[in-house]
């Protein structure tokens, strides 16, 4: 990694939605960025917990007990093992942090393919 | 943690520069905001790579054979064992993500104390 990575550059580069891009690695974690519509599914990850930082946009990230709202240059962690539902009413852009190898529903078998 | 963190309520809370706060914890890092003026100490962390993303400002990342140069939106990772100086001319707001307990310097004998 030469240089300054743009995370605005990066989106640029595609469109489609909840299929997360890796633009970084640093010890062990993959930095993302990702941009979502529409609601995710249900899930929990139970090893790790999931960093949000919202880019553009509004994110309702869903709790079983309440959801909590993330505007531009807000952050949330979902702890392990907490269920949550992202939801996008319009486009949103992300920025993830994950342990590397961290299926994206938190079960290998329904994860969507990480890409790079 | 009940719910979103505002990263520029964050960083209004405090106006001294190179003095980190930790804003949250996951996966044994630290997610932290800091305001940074002038130039910081080479150093090299041994055994972590450095996350740095630019939210406000400009910032030089001198390393010994180029710089990087970050505007907001914009992130680098130091790889572990890399000497490098931040340098910044005018005032600029950081998010730095590290393991939990690494000191700013790479060097536990002159840390400054980690602030929450």
């Amino acid at each position: 990694m030469s240089g300054a990575i743009d995370l605005s550059q990066k989106l640029s580069t595609f469109s489609d939605h909840w299929s997360p891009r890796t633009v970084g690695q640093f010890n062990a974690c993959d930095v993302m960025v990702v941009k979502v519509q529409g609601e995710f599914v249900w899930h929990k990850h139970n090893d790790t917990d999931d960093f949000f930082l919202v880019l553009k946009g509004i994110l309702d990230i869903e709790l079983r007990d309440r959801t909590v709202t993330l505007t531009p240059g807000q952050m949330y962690i979902v702890p392990k093992g907490v269920e949550h539902r992202p939801v996008a009413r319009e486009e949103v852009h992300l920025l993830l942090i994950e342990p590397t190898g961290t299926p994206n529903t938190g079960d290998a078998a329904t994860a969507a393919p990480r890409k790079v």
